[in-house]
């Protein structure tokens, strides 16, 4: 029965050494998260289709699942993978909600699914980090600000090279075109086009915005608001130079002030105030947030987000909320691929207890154990072959010290493969340093940030 | 737009407080994995079709997987969701084996997905948690010593009622019947016939072996031989005493007196020799393992495996394994039905700061940040509201301590509202007992083990 292996595109899989760099970017953020007082949440991997696939625009990309053997009207037709958090949250919120309690702060670290065609920093199957806010009929604006110091937090501890937050609030747009005399109706089509700033260039832009029916004044009103950006509140008086009123306007205004002020404090240099974020989705009201890795800004946002008013409603009550995603795969394919994170070793083990010869196992078993209790991560050797090859096995591996247990009457020894060093060792006492114990993740670039 | 909840039978979802001791307990498995040396995988959730249905018993519960737009002949289709963790493992070991260490120690914490009849302990949508270790080409017969030592000290540290964890080797069965004058051919027949024993007792066994073709005195042989149990190596001469030899047989004994002699040292009171015990799946050649919570016998095995001579092959070289599974969907599912499990409170955060008006905000969020800056989880309250209603958004959640920012020049204050004693402290120095730091989770029932 042999075994066929069949590469599957988009769907990543990492080898134990990487994989112990996820293990660290996940412990990060779920360290962080909890220390905000997010609490962790898992739903399940199905949803029914009909809740996937009415947003329109990602309704192609929604895997199908059926069971092999199932009836055509069975009770498990019409399901499908989630392609995000989002979905899976809205529904659990209104599923649960007499058992939640408000505002509900939930993170949520999950796989997700989309059939997208497979490219560098885009999978078919990708690790995702999501936290929340969310309130039953009202949500505080603070907590749009307090999402961007939760992620400033994470990437301050994060093993990665330096990250640029830019953030942007639907309010400032959608007032500016209705104060510039753009119809109501337009608004939502405007926002479009100059979302696509970046990719087609401002002369396209201008384009699309006339054959969208603005005037040439209007088009060029919104193509210079969407030109600013600061690091500091120093956005306002350049939008407010351009001369255009509207309350919505203000209110964006102050609320995107009041977020950048906020990041200086706690996160000195991680936000930008970036007039020309739009996000595509047409469910986001207040401030959004997109991520760029600083010299990696071809790979797109690891970390993206915003406010919404109605995640979801049960016809009674509605639940605004507010939440970011952290894109772990994309990162991590990146950090992998320009290799830019570098584990200490390749297992969890720190010490290799090598193996006298057969009889001695239930010795070194013992061994083993006292130094397990204490917390210090312990392998027997596999076979009772000579001590080289014994050291061998933990050198390749990265394993830094090797046990050799004492003969008769003489003190067990534990030497340091990375020096030579060999000293006389308790298995009841002895402690290795404290980089030591447990692998090591480290930047392979000294961080600029 | 409403969302509509659709509960699905068989896919279980925690609310957040059953959730932080499902992480209690992956935390608890993972801590002893790693302090064994073992590596953390994930691999994808999906495989080809033709991998997952070969072995026939499960085909039926298989979820197959297509794009919502696939093409028919795309390259997406003939993929399903893995229903355990052990094919996927297997195709693993093979792809990747240019870039493993072997013995290749891994562990994986996955969800997997079969189609059953959704019923007490069974579920369509699972956590697993394995540890297997894969040779390439040998693997040592004390590998199958480790596993029940590994799985001892987990047991030892889960917040669970007692553990059994039954024992057998199959060369014992193997070797017996073959020495009773069973014909080789009959073996995994008879095997399947006596595994049936606990469901259909030993008349129903008797008829059955008869059918199978064995003699009177052979079934009557077989019988006794399943009915041998014992916690320590005392079967040894229960099944000497039967009278029948063979090679086999002793080679099963000898390992198994191994296992349950290990055990006894390292783990007292966990393994018992229980002869009867087959495990269904052909596949396994050595030990094999089941395991009951004690007093919910009918719950069925929360952690099994064995060892097998083939776990996988490429042609040229094959990997043995011994591996065991941790049904932890099935475990929890049982912890909370029956209360045997509280945690201390329902979120992570162990201080709620109190907020005396908006302006305040700023103010809070630095005594928040100083507070996390020590490892302190820590929430700003949501609203300016009576601190009545404040304190109440904190005990609703079970979280132990208010923080009062003081009013101009007096000290900030911190509650504990369990007791309701009050002092002044500083958000740079103060901590909360060890014990309140993070949710604790206990048996609600004194362990007797």
């Amino acid at each position: 029965m042999v075994t066929r292996t069949v590469a599957l595109s988009g769907f990543p899989e990492w080898l134990p050494e990487q994989r112990l760099v996820e293990q660290r970017v996940l412990d990060t953020l779920r360290e962080v998260f909890e220390l905000h007082g997010f609490s962790s949440v898992e739903t399940r991997a199905l949803e029914p289709l009909t809740e996937l696939v009415r947003q329109g625009e990602t309704s192609k990309e929604v895997y199908v699942v059926r069971r092999l053997n199932a009836e055509p009207s069975g009770d498990d037709t019409g399901l499908g993978l989630h392609f995000d958090l989002t979905v899976p949250l809205a529904r659990y919120v209104v599923e649960h909600a007499g058992k939640l309690d408000f505002p509900f702060r939930r993170y949520q670290v999950q796989r997700a699914w989309r059939g997208e065609r497979p490219q560098d920093g885009r999978f078919r199957e990708f690790t995702q980090a999501d936290i929340d806010i969310v309130g039953k009929d009202t949500l505080g604006f603070h907590h749009e600000v307090e999402l961007t110091l939760v992620a400033g937090e994470a990437f301050r501890r994060l093993p990665l090279p330096p990250v640029r937050m830019l953030v942007n609030n639907r309010r400032i747009a959608e007032g500016f075109y209705l104060g510039a005399g753009i119809d109501a109706e337009l608004v939502p089509e405007v926002l479009r086009s100059v979302d696509k700033l970046d990719k087609i260039g401002p002369d396209e832009v201008r384009t699309a915005l006339s054959a969208d029916g603005l005037t040439a004044a209007q088009a060029d009103a919104c193509l210079r608001l969407a030109e600013i950006s600061a690091a500091d509140s120093s956005f306002v008086p350049q939008v407010r130079a351009l001369g255009v009123e509207h309350e919505l306007l203000d209110q964006g205004l102050e609320e995107l002030a009041r977020v950048v002020d906020a990041a200086a404090e706690h996160a000195p240099g991680l936000v930008v105030a970036d007039l020309k974020i739009a996000r595509g989705l047409d469910y986001y009201t207040g401030t959004v947030y997109e991520t760029q890795l600083v010299g990696h800004e071809d790979l797109g946002s690891i970390c993206s987000g915003g406010r919404y008013d109605a995640l979801a409603t049960d016809g009674a009550t509605t639940y605004p909320g507010v939440g970011i995603s952290f894109g772990v795969t994309r990162l991590l394919s990146r950090l992998f691929s320009r290799e830019l994170v570098v584990a200490s070793r390749r297992v969890p083990t720190c010490v290799v207890v090598a193996l006298p010869d057969d009889a001695s196992r239930p010795r070194c078993d013992r061994i083993a154990a006292a130094l397990r209790a204490r917390g210090i991560p312990t392998e027997v050797a596999p076979d009772a072959a000579k001590y080289g090859k014994q050291i061998r096995y933990a050198e390749r591996r990265g394993v830094p010290f090797v046990w050799f247990p004492g003969a008769d009457g003489e003190a067990d020894q534990v030497k340091d493969i990375r020096t030579g060093d060999q000293l006389d060792a308790g298995a009841g006492t002895w402690v290795p340093p404290d980089t030591d114990r447990h692998p090591t993740i480290s930047s392979s670039k000294e961080r600029t940030q």
